[in-house]
Order: C-alpha cells, then structure tokens, then sequence
C-alpha cells in the first residue's frame, strides 16, 4: 500500500537547516558549473543559460543563485550565511571574462537580475535590469561606450524599474490607486515629452533624460521616503531579494494555483552581464520558437524589435518586426525582417535553432539580444505550444526521426487534446459574417461572448456561467483570474509573444492579440471597432485560429475530423494498457462515446431517462410508482414503465453494437422525482387516485436529512424489490434482440456482499422467467457491483464472491471517505485550498493517499477472492489524466468517463503505461 | 486484521452435504453417549438430561436428535437419510430399559417429544406429549396402569395438543380468528363441562373422557380433513416434524430476533420416555431454581401441582402449591408445599439440588415429575435471573468458595447491571399510596403506566414512547413483542416460573404474574380491581420486586446505592484492563459519571450548552455569531459567547475534581442553531441590525442538502478559526484556575492532518497569549482528534504525527462508512434485518467487519508513528458490551459512554480481559 508522503511545508518548524548547501552556480565563464538537468535546483532559465554555455553558444558571462536559496531566504527573511561571499566570488569569475568591473568607476559591469523557476511563469515574477549604474559607473560607461544618451537611458530605466520591483513591490508598499511610483514616474515622463512635443522615447536627448533621471530621484525619495540606491552592490542586493520575494507576490501565487504548481518549489535569480538591444540601430532584441507554437508548422518563428530591450517585446507595447518570411502577417508584413536587415547574424541564429533542436529534441523557445551586431542568446526553453501545434509537432518530429513513438505520444498533455476537441466558429456561419477587424491568431478555437473590460466582470460572470469575451487594450499579469474566467480574450496591442499570447497559448484558449485598429475604454467600458461603439451589453465572436473578429453571435461547433489526431489516438492506443469506456444514459451519447474510440460503456444510469427531453410519459409512471401506497399499486405502476426502459436500454445497446454495456439499477433517492409544481401533483394524484393531501404525505415520508445516506441504490432494491425485478426483465428481454450481447447488471450504494446476493436471487429468478418466455435454455449476463461505499471496499473480498465485476463509483467514494457532500462543499473547500489543507478538490482528481487507500485494498482483496475480477471505474474522475495514470498504477481493467474526454482517457492511460516503463 | 469469516445462510445452494453425520444421541439406558459440554449438538435440554444420566439421577431413558438435523430437516423439508433408523434403534434401547415397547398393544410405551435449542427460548417451540398412545395401545395401558380414566385423559390431551401442533401449526394452516382447532376443542369440552355440571377437568369421569376423546376426533377430521392418526410411529414422526418446524415458527423467529439468535442454530427434538404426575393424588409435577431467581437468596426455591403435568405449571393456569416453607407467599400460603406432603421425596429432591449445584456450580432451574411416588427428573438447566440475583448469587458463591473471583465476573450480565439501576417506586410515595391489589414479583423495579390490554396496542404506544402497563389475563408465547414493548406487565393467573415471568426475568422488566383478584376483559378493555374498574385511558403503577399494585401514577426513583454492587463493581475494575470515562456535556452529568465510577470524561460537546435548560443567553450569543455578516461581527459575538463557555466548562472541570476532560470543539453544522420561530428571528435581527430579509437570507445561505456531510467540525475551525480561538481560549482559562489540571482538546470531523496542524497553530498561539496573561511560562494541555471520518482513519498513521490522542466517534463513523444516515435508515434497515443482509443496528453495536476494520487500521497505523499514542471511543456503542470487548481486543485505551452507561461498560471490559485470558 503507499504511504502517503510526508508532506512539506514552508513554516518554519518545518524547515530544517542543512548543512552547506551550494547556493550559487557559474555558467558562462572558463567552467559553467550547471546543465539542463538541474531545473529544480536552477530554475528553467538558469539550468538552460547553463546547457547552451556548454553547447559552446554565446551566453553572456553570469551565475545562477538556487531555488534552495528562495526558500532559505523567504523562511528567515534574509539570505542564508555564505551566499554573499558566493556571488562576490561569482561575479569576480564574470569580471574576469568581461574584463570590467562592478561598480568600477572606469571599467563598470553591468548585470540583470532575472527570475528562473522550475516551470515557466511567463510575467509572474520580477526581474530587474542594468544593475550598477550610479553616479560613479555612469562616467566610466559614458567614457567607454562613447554613448552619453544610451548611459542615461539605461540609468532612467534602472530607476523605473528598481523603484517599482525592489523600492515598492519588494517591501511589501501597497499604494491606493494612482499612486504607484511606476505610475508617478510615467506621468512625469509623459508629462515632460508632452511639453517637449515629443512622441516617441526615441526622441529624448541626453540632456532630456539627465533631467527626467534627477526628477525620478527625487520622486522616489518623496514618494518611498527613501533615497535611490547609488551603491551598485547595495542595487544587487536588492534586485536578488526582490526577486526572491516575487515568489510569492499576488500574482504568482494566483497562477501557481491555476496551474497547480507547488508552493516549495521556489525560483532561482540569475545575475548576468547586461548585453544591450538598445544601443542603436545596430543592436535589436528578439524572441523566436524553432517551430510555429500555434500551428506547430516546422517553420523558424520569431519577432524582434531594432534598438529595445527585451521587454519591450513581452510586453507588447509596440508591434515587433518579423523575424523572417514566414513570420510575416497581416500586422507586420510591411516591417523589414531580421532576414533581410541582419542577414549574417539571422544565419548565425538559424544555426544555433538547428543545434537546439537537434540537441534537445523538441521545439524551443529562445531569447536574444544583437548588441552591436553581435548575437547574445539570454535563454532558450521547451516552447509552449497550442494543442494542435503540440500534436502537429510530435507527429512530424516522429517522421523526422527526431523523437521515438513512445515520446510522440508523451509530447501532447491529454489536457490539450481538449483543446483540440474545442469548439470553433461554424465556417459557413463565418463566410456570411463580416470581419469587423482583424488580429494575431494567439490562441486556438472559436469563442462567442459578451464584452467585458476587466478581470473582475470576467470573474463574476463565469461564477454565472456566462460566456465573455475579455477585451482590453493590453493584457498584463494582474488580469490572469480574468483571463482564465473568459471564453475568449482579444487585446489591442501585444505580439504572439506577448504576455496574453503566451498565457492562452498555455491553456488552449481563444484568444486575438494586437488588434491595432480598436480603441478600448477600459474605464468608461466601451470599444471603438471600425468605427462603432460596442458595450459590456454587446456580444463579440472570435476566431483565434484567424484572429477575425465579428460582432454578434455567431454559430459555434465542434473542431470537425483531423486525421493527424486519428493516427496520434492510434500510435498512443498501442502502449495503452488501460481500457477506455464511456458513461452514456442514452443512445445518442452511446453513439458520440463509439465515435470518440470508446470500447464500451461502463456505467448507464437506468434513472437519466427520467431526466431532460421526452422523459413525460416515463418519468409520470416513475412517479406514480414512488407514490404508491401499496406492492400492487407499485407493480401497476412498474408494468406502465417496462416497455419505456426497455426501448431505452435496447436502442443503446443497438448503438454500441456489440460492445459491452454496463447497466446500473435504480440509484438516486426516490424524492428526488416527487414534483413540486402544484399542477403536476394535482393531475398525478388523481392518476393514482388519491387527495393531494394522501399524495403530500406519502411524498413527506420519503423526504430525508441526508438524502447522499439514505433509502437510495440497492437500499431501494431490497425495500422494493419489484423495482429491481422490473429493471432487470427490460435489460434481460432487449439484450435477446441484439446478437452477441452479454449485458452487465451493476448494483449501486452496496455496502456488504448480502446485498448483492439478495439481488442475484431476483436476477436468477428473472433471468429464468426470461429465458422460459423466449424457447432459451439459458441468457447470459454478468452481475457485478458499485463499490462507492467505503464499507463495500474494505469488505471487498467478500464482495468478489457475488460479483463478476467491481466499479469504483468515486463520486460516492469521495463523498463518504471524506465526509464531504458535494452540493455542500462549496462552504469551506475554497478555504482548504486556501489553507494549504488539500492540494486540489478530490470531485475533480482522485485523492490518491485516502480513496486511493480503499481503491487499493479493494483491488487487492477482490482479487484475492476472484483472481480474474474485472476492474473499472466509472466517477467522474474517469477522464482526468492524474486519476487515470493511478488507475493504470492500481492494476484497473478500464476506466469509463464522459463521451467527450474519452480521448483524453486514452491518451493519459497510454502515458501512464509509457511512464510506468521507465 | 480480522477476516469476517464466510456467512452461513440456510437456502439450499450454501448448505452442503456432510458425510456420515451422527443424529441421534442416547441418554439414561445403558449408556449415555452425550453430556454438558454438547449444547450446540443437542441443544441445552438434552445436553443436560445426558449430563444428568451421567451423574446418576433419575433421568426417564430416552434420545436426543440433533441441531444439525433440525437444519437438514428445514432445508430439504424431510428427515436426512438414516434418521429414521436410528431412532428406531435409539428407541429399542429405551424399550429394553423399561421393558415396554412402543406401540405396543399389551404393554405401549408413551414418549413425548420436546424442543431444546442451545440457548433456552421458553414457550417459543412445541411440544408434544403422551405420543403412542392410540386405539390399539389403549387397552394394554388400562390393563398395566389399571387407571381407565387416567388413560382417557392422556388421550384426549394427545388429541387435543397434537392437533394443535401437529395437525394444524406445523402444516401451516392459519385458522380464520376463533376457527383454530384448539379453541373448537375447548369450546366442546367447556361446553360439555357446563352441560355436566363440571367446574374442574378433574371432575370428568371415565366416560365422559371417552364421549370426549371421540367428539375431539370427530371434529379433527371435520376441520382439518384429515382422520386423527392412530399409528404409534406415525405420531412420533409427525411429532419430531412439528418440533424441528417450530423453530421457523413466528413466535421463534420474533424471539430471536429480540435475543440476537441466529437463525441457524436449530433446535434438538428430545424423545423420551412420558413420565406422568397426573396418575393420581401420589404424582405430581414440579418446577424449581436451586436459589430464588428473583433475589439470589440462597433458598431452595420451587413450585408443584399434584395430579398434573408439566405443561400445567408453566401455562399459569392453576396457582402451584409451593415446594417449601421459603416458597410460600401471599398467593400460596394455604397451599400444602412438598416439603409437607411428601418429606422423603422432598429430601431426595433437595439432595439433587446440592448433587447438581455442586456440579454445576451455578444455580440450577429443574423440573421434576412424581409418578406414583417416584421422582424423575426431566430437565435442568443453568437458571435465569434478575440482575439482583445474578449479582447476590455471584457474590454468595464466591463467599461459599463455589466459585472463583473471575467466575464471579463473568455471572452478571452487563445488560443485567441496567436493570440494577433501574427506576423503582418512591418508597416514600409508595407508603402514601394504597395497594389496591397484590400478585406475585416476577420481575423487577418499578414501573408506571397507561393500562393496555393487547401486545398491539403496547407496540404502538412504544412507537410514540409512551409508557405502558400491558395487563393481561395471562400472557403467552405470541404476546412476546407487546411485552418487550410495555413499561411493566400485570397478570391474573400464572404462577414465578410462568411464561411472562420467565420473559420478564430474562430481560429484566418489571413484571407482577397471579394477581389472582383482578379481572380482565381484553376484549372490552378494561380490568375490574377491588371493585373498581379501570380502562385504557387510566394509569397503574406496579412495584415488581413486591408485587405491590397501586391506582394512577406513583412518582418513581432511580435504585439507591447497593453496597454487594460496589463490591462486584470493584472486583471487576481489578481484572478490567481497559479504561472507561463517560460522555458528559455539563456538570450535572459529569457528577453523575464520576459516581457511576467514570475515569474521566472522553466527551464534552462543547455545543451542548445550547441545548435545554438555561441556554438561551449563550444560545442567542451563538446565534448572533453565526448569522453575522463579518468577522468582526463575528468576533463580537464570540466575545459576548466567551464568558458562559468558560463559566460551563470550569464547572464541569471542578465536578471531575482532576480526572482528565476531553473537550470537542463545536461539531454541528451552524444552521442547527437557527430559530425557524418568527419572534425569535425579530428578536434576533434586531440585535445584529438587520432586516428580518436579510437574516434570512444569512440562514438560508447555510443550509445545506447533505447535513451530516457538510460545514461542520473542523471545517468551521478552518473558515472561522475565531471559533476555534474562542473556545480554546475558555478551555485553557478555565483549566488554569483548577490545581492540576490538563485538558484536553479534541478536534471533530477531521480527515487530514494538516486541518489538525492548522488547529494547533491556533492553539498555540492562544495558549502563549493565555499563559502570558496568567504570568505563567507555558500552559499544559493535550490536543487531540476525533477518527470519525474514514478517510482519517485510513490516514491515521500521518493524523498520529499531529495528535496526542484519537478518539473514535463511532456514530459518525459508522455513518460514513455504511453510507446510512442515521436519522434515514427507519426506511430501510428493517427490511435489512428481516432480510439478514446485517445481523444487527450498527448503530447499536459496532459492525467489526467494516467499521472494526478502520479501527483496526487506525490503531495499527496511529501507534506505528506514535507508540504511545492514547486511544479511546466515545460512540454511544462505548457503552455496549459486545462493542465494548471488540475495544478491548483492538487494544484501546479507554472507552467513553454515556454516565449510566458506565457501570456496564466497566463490567464489559472487565469480563472481555478475563474471556481473552482464556
């Protein structure tokens, strides 16, 4: 049985002091000391700066400092003893190879301090750059880059950034609206540039920003009451514990919520010389993907900007250049390319593209920087990609021959296919509508929704279950639970690079960016699109593939036939060992589950024909039954429903065709179908003839305290066993019309193995009756048994004797090992979460350490019983690709889940079985 | 960990066939081939007809068929093979003992067949007597006897009880209400008697019996079709069937299930040579207890009837004469007892009392036949007896070194202890009271009542938990169920050894039998006493240890101190290995527990003061606080709520005087707690300054679907952690002002350990401020949790790692592990009894298999990562016995049960630790 692990925990009786730990690793200089392994102690960044230093790239010099020291230094609020001396002694190295110095006054280093955990959290955290300029080294770079207004907007940039990230944000300043130091300093900038008629930053002259530098000071000192720092070592110090303590600002810690990443983990700072895309039309920054991360097109795709820093790219705030021809679009097509203006140092870069691919086997996402001409790469990573893109590439890297089948399957996340599976505009509905405006294709499917401006309305609609489309002028990483919450998103400005870019890429959702030509009011909330205002009342419909945009709604439907996920399903299905069955109440789910690669269905819910359309007539009978004061009167009422269920059950398993159908007897409590609408009561009471107070009484004695405990599933089987009885005759009499068809009969809510043998004393009887009736000796069928109840686990062994097969009912199971009824969770699971208390809601992912305790025992113990038992799963948890990987890990046989992620199941138990290899 | 071993179950396709089984089993011929030890075999009656033949006492020779055929025989609805052979063989040796032969016409043997299970079930099976004796027979047992009437009357009594039970019962015909043959054949004997003259039976002559005997057989054959048999062998046939039948009987069945027996036992059938004590003035028959059942004194205590048979005693038709001096009373004090009329056989018979007592070393209950002057025994058996008795006796035996200390132990029932502790009359308003009529003290305490006249009417007032007197002319086997369901019952007729009083002893209700004054018309309903007449809308009162009667309600009291019960209670706590404390909520109970000889308390809700008397200030505080809008509403409202609850618990930690007090946190859902009166509601919104829609918008936010799974326990200690902060702050206040206290804090409903780590943190911040406050250093308390959850008790190892005890609240465990509600399961778990799918209420007793099974697991797993760790229930099954010893054999600390319960839990762990010695 596995043993829960110790949890971990970032309080401070839990973390215990190691003995010298190593706190800071080179890259770059005569030995880098990293590799691409290290992730979890380097950070992605820093483990990768590390790899191409050793793949013999030109990385500037610097040194990573670990995420073991992140959490060291967020539990004692201080760096833990040695690191000071560490870095001194790493810098010396990077001096060394630079040949300057920090806070030289002739010869000054310059370094940035940038964030790396150990997965990316593109904008989440902080970084800081140009780390040492002061009035001392200002001189001395003057002097050696003969560039007096490239020092000064360096210096101006440094005290933007610095008085935000490790002045305000660092320690923790939370000024009222309007307020922020970054605001102060940008309003005083375009204060000064309005008065100077200047538009562009580029127009500011030495003398300018001379003067813009001592006004910032100054208001940094009134406004933080502190000096800017002039010190360079004192400006490090800061920029590393700013960077530390972004881990667990607001927004990271709200992304690592969504994305499920854990608390401890920590990131790394990575301290490295300064190389500068912005000393002129010489020099340029950039950001590319070795292949397209939307279309997973095998084509090298990128942006850059001439005479930027690189965050002038992720940011968004100006339309970058087209790295190259195939990266041209409808926004940049008349901006020259890298290809054309560089063509050398596109070469070089088109080189380095091919080392890393062929080098890590996958698509990457790089950073660069061209100073003077020469080509500095500042990162490479595995790139996010879309679903498609995800999918394209993994087939086309296993034709190149650049992966095996068995990492091809590995390369699609089974969340993802989700997304490929996602709903998109209707094409013909498209043709007929006209574009209003046109942006960046940044994130895949169709979307159709109502307007909203802000994060907050995003939010609170989706708590409404309403569909918005999220429109704003540029997303930034505040927005995130926003973004998350909106079907669709579309901005003005940002490149397919850009923060909203990156973020809905990740998760396979719509989503248009850089749409140049609308004017979004965020505060008086309207856009301006080709000329007319559209409100927080108007709709919107998105196409993220295209990046078109229509007002209105248009029709949406399902992403049709692709035959590269056909071969995908295909390739992952040969390394499944886990099969993949469907719940479906009704033939037309029956038939979705079939086309979706479902080997069956493993859990038909007899009840849903009393739900939803054209359920009148039966469900009339079913309440007649449930309010009859008498066996005959019940069995009356039974014999009007028969031929209802027995059309049900027959035209299903027409649809399946062979394939096995799990049928599960009556489960829900009784009340549950007693009607509330007076006209309804009135006219069912005098069905069953009786007074409406004869009919409020008998439905006041079904009604229950705790209903999820009550007279419910097989409880309902041995108070009236007619139910059972007549359940049974639908599902035995349709089974004889379908050749080859051995139905399985599956008793919920039991809790010890009488039960299922007082029902298998029915069924024997039934089946006998059956056969008699149709000329047969015998009918085939197998009686197995819900095990949802904990008491029905941990007796498992004797459950095996009566059944031919188990399926784990996690809903239930989830339900009574902790206690928790799902309707009423909502009260205080958000404060567990909150609290660190359970990791993820247990509806959702299995909760390995306590229902996965019963799951095992049960496997163990039936099996011990039955060698052969038969095995599934049938709770909801079925299609999530974490509880399906612990159902391949449990020895299951199947798993059975909504007909829509029945992909997905394939797809994870697949991986589970690769996993599972290693 | 225990398996639950494999159910056994009497349909045909579990029962297999054994090999060569031996039914049938001689005693008192040459060689007696059972004895004691057999009981399971040959049921309790033949057991001890061997073990008697064994010891040399007059024992009538007969066999013994066995438990094991009664099953067979019930199962394939015919005598197994081989049977039939050996009974004739079992008989031909009875036959050369008494060298008569069965059927016979010149010198007949008459046998009779009787019912003997392992356990004794008084009246609930048949009997059959004087078989053999037939028109072919007749003649010879005139000429041998020389006694024609004594032979008629043996006729007609055959006649009548085999077409009783033979005829008519065992064939499983139900007679419309007045059509039974019995009462046809009463009726016509009635009415020949009042034709004749006749007041008495015994006033009926020769030919009379003759005109009777052939009128019985007429009608026999008129009502069941069926001519009366005349066959010798054919009456044994009928007779062994209708036996092994009886046991399938209602009344069997129903008693059963009341006494917990299973039905697969069976019953033996004993065919043994008729003695009669009906041949005239020098026979008689006779019941007796080696000690007074009623009292313990050590008293030859016993009644008989001359010129009778056995049936005669038992039925309570005639008041008996009693056996000695020490026997006689109110009602039988003019009778002549046996010790006058016949002193030598009175010897003999007392000489068998010290023979067997001896032996046996209990006390013993015998019947006994005279035949012309000749003693025989006809059965023994370990006798019945109140509580009373059963400790008097236990205490008097071990003085008279009879038996050992354990022994001792091991004679009180722990149920019986209850009955110790019993409600009597108020001796004071018993003296003031008149005594309007006498009867015989059957069984014990006091009790007060409405009068009923049927076993119905008693069932239905229980349902509505009404107290009553079920007054009856006499009681029989079927009134069963209305005297289980009565407060106290009251006879006319019967005698200390009749059906009610054997039922009443059994299970220690007060009983008064032979109240020979009153009149009773239960068709009418009413009881004429002294004159005066009484219906079903009048009230009795009835001491059963005097057999006092009185009119209306007399107050009554709880049993005063018993100095041999302190004694007994003593001597069990030396050989108890298992601590006991009791569920106590104020200090009125926590004084009550420490005078029943609680260790402690193991349960204090700390919600309790909200509930009855004096509660409404708090309850109101608590109110406001749980309908507030804001914490700091909230925090208000605790503020108010503090003082009452420190107040509440100091109290109850002074009545404990420094025994150890487990405090739970609050546990209910909120919403409990809000007033659903409309006044209240005003009140209430007033105080908090809200509308009335508002607070009802507030109440209606926390009602929940699923109660007993949702926001409560721990979860309100984590969304409101000033909750949790309030009352560990009262506890640890208190706690401080009482020398030597350490309390303890209990945290409920808890399912991981990190909720158990968020509550300690709060604990320790409030025990830090607390000790502050108080000058102190550091305050000493104990922080433990509640395993009522599965999944805690699947994770027991981790919750050890936060604990410093476990306490199992079996009531929530066995709820979430069964999946039953508890206030839901009225619906189904009758139908799950009578259907034997659970044996017993899991409420009532802990189910070892599933819940035994968490316990198991958390016992193992909590003392794996902490050795030490204290382990206690506080369920209502602690104060069970059967739960009790599961408790000891799963190695707990301590059980906790409610205060009157202590004394039994005592008891129980006390006889659990010497029956594992064993």
């Amino acid at each position: 049985m596995k043993k829960a692990p110790a949890k971990k925990c970032a309080c401070k009786c839990c973390a215990k002091k190691p003995v010298a730990k190593k706190y800071v690793y080179s890259f770059g200089c005569d030995k880098t000391e990293g590799d691409a392994s290290m992730k979890n102690l380097l950070g992605g960044k820093g483990a990768n700066l590390a790899e191409m230093a050793n793949l013999g790239l030109p990385v500037p010099p610097g040194f990573t400092i670990t995420t073991e020291c992140c959490i060291d230094y967020l539990v004692d609020n201080k760096l833990p003893a040695g690191v000071d001396e560490a870095v001194k002694a790493a810098l010396a190295k990077v001096e060394k190879k630079m040949g300057a110095k920090f806070g030289d006054a002739k010869n000054p280093l310059l370094v940035s301090c940038r964030s790396g955990a150990r997965s990316s959290m593109p904008g989440m955290m902080e970084t800081v750059l140009n780390v040492g300029l002061s009035t001392k080294t200002i001189p001395g770079l003057v002097a050696k880059t003969k560039n007096e207004r490239f020092v000064y907007d360096a210096y101006r940039r440094l005290i933007m950034m610095y008085s935000d990230v490790v002045m305000e944000k660092a320690e923790g300043i939370e000024p009222a609206e309007g307020q922020a130091i970054r605001r102060k300093l940008d309003d005083i900038m375009d204060d000064y540039k309005a008065k100077k008629g200047y538009k562009l930053d580029t127009e500011l002259k030495v003398a300018d920003l001379k003067y813009l530098c001592d006004a910032f000071k100054e208001q940094v000192k009134k406004t933080l009451k502190r000096e800017f720092p002039d010190d360079a070592w004192d400006q490090l110090a800061g920029g590393i514990g700013a960077v530390f303590k972004s881990w667990n600002g607001k927004k990271a810690v709200s992304y690592r919520r969504i994305e499920g990443i854990p608390d401890d983990w920590g990131t790394a700072v990575n301290v490295q010389t300064m190389v500068f895309g912005n000393m002129g039309e010489t020099s340029a920054t950039g950001v590319a993907f070795t292949r397209d991360p939307a279309t997973g097109d095998n084509k090298f795709y990128g942006e850059w900007l001439i005479n930027a820093q690189g965050e002038d790219v992720v940011a968004g705030t100006r339309t970058p250049n087209p790295l190259n021809k195939a990266t041209k679009n409808e926004q940049n097509k008349k901006l020259k390319s890298m290809e054309e203006l560089y063509p050398a140092t596109y070469k070089e870069l088109v080189k380095i593209r091919e080392t890393l691919e062929n080098h890590y086997h996958d698509m990457l996402d790089i950073e660069f920087t061209i100073q003077e001409k020469k080509l500095f790469m500042l990162q490479c990573r595995v790139g996010k990609r879309t679903g498609t893109a995800a999918l394209n590439m993994a087939m086309d890297m296993l034709a190149e021959k650049l992966i095996d089948e068995k990492t091809a399957v590995m390369r699609v996340a089974p969340t993802q296919l989700d997304e490929l599976l996602h709903p998109i505009l209707d094409p013909k509905e498209e043709k007929a509508s006209k574009v209003i405006t046109k942006g960046l294709p940044a994130g895949p499917g169709g979307a159709v929704g109502r307007i909203v401006f802000n994060s907050e309305d995003a939010v609170a609609a989706a708590k409404k279950h309403e569909k918005v489309i999220l429109v704003r002028e540029e997303t930034n990483p505040e927005d995130v639970e926003g973004m998350r919450a909106a079907t669709g998103i579309l901005t003005a400005r940002g490149g397919m690079t850009s923060h909203a870019a990156l973020v809905c890429r990740g998760w396979g959702k719509c989503c248009i960016v850089g749409a140049g030509e609308i004017k979004v009011d965020e505060v008086k909330r309207f856009v301006v699109i080709d000329g007319k205002k559209y409100t927080d009342k108007d709709y919107l419909s998105i196409n993220g593939f295209r990046g078109y945009v229509y007002a209105g709604k248009v029709g949406t439907m399902d992403s049709s036939e692709n035959v590269k996920l056909q071969k995908f399903m295909k390739l992952a299905d040969q390394y499944r060992k886990l099969g993949v069955r469907a719940n479906a109440d009704n033939p037309d789910d029956a038939k979705i589950a079939a086309d979706f690669g479902a080997e069956g269905i493993g859990l038909f819910r007899t009840e849903h024909m009393f739900y939803g359309k054209n359920c009148e007539k039966p469900l009339f009978c079913l309440r007649k039954m449930i309010l009859s004061g008498s066996v005959e009167e019940r069995i009356k009422a039974l014999d009007e429903l028969f031929p209802y269920v027995k059309k049900d059950v027959l035209a299903t398993l027409k649809a399946m065709n062979g394939k096995p159908v799990t049928f599960r007897l009556l489960d829900p409590p009784l009340h549950e179908f007693v009607p509330s609408d007076a006209a309804e009561r009135k006219v069912l009471a005098a069905a069953i003839g009786i007074s409406m107070a004869e009919l409020d009484r008998r439905g006041e004695a079904i009604h229950e305290v705790n209903p999820m405990l009550g007279h419910r599933g097989v409880r309902l089987g041995v108070t009236y066993p007619e139910i059972s009885r007549m359940q049974m005759k639908a599902i035995l009499e349709a089974s004889l019309e379908v050749k080859g068809c051995v139905p399985e009969i599956m008793v919920p809510v039991t809790c010890d193995m009488r039960e299922l043998r007082f029902q298998k004393r029915i069924l024997e009887e039934v089946a006998a009756e059956v056969a008699k009736k149709a000329g047969k000796k015998k009918i085939e069928y197998h009686l197995g048994t819900m095990i949802e109840i904990p008491r029905a686990a941990l007796l498992a062994g004797e459950m095996a004797e009566e059944a031919d097969f188990f399926s784990f009912g996690t809903n239930d199971l989830t339900q009574m090992t902790f206690g928790f009824s799902r309707d009423d969770i909502g009260s205080f699971v958000p404060a567990y979460i909150e609290n660190k208390i359970i990791e993820a809601d247990p509806f959702q992912t299995i909760d390995v350490y306590g229902v996965g305790k019963l799951i095992e025992i049960s496997v163990r113990d039936g099996r011990a019983t039955k060698p052969g038992l038969k095995i599934g799963i049938c709770g909801e948890q079925g299609g999530e690709a974490k509880s399906v990987a612990f159902c391949h890990a449990s020895g299951l046989n199947y798993v059975s889940c909504s007909p829509f992620r029945v992909p997905i199941a394939r797809l994870a138990a697949a991986q589970a079985a690769i996993a599972a290899e290693k």
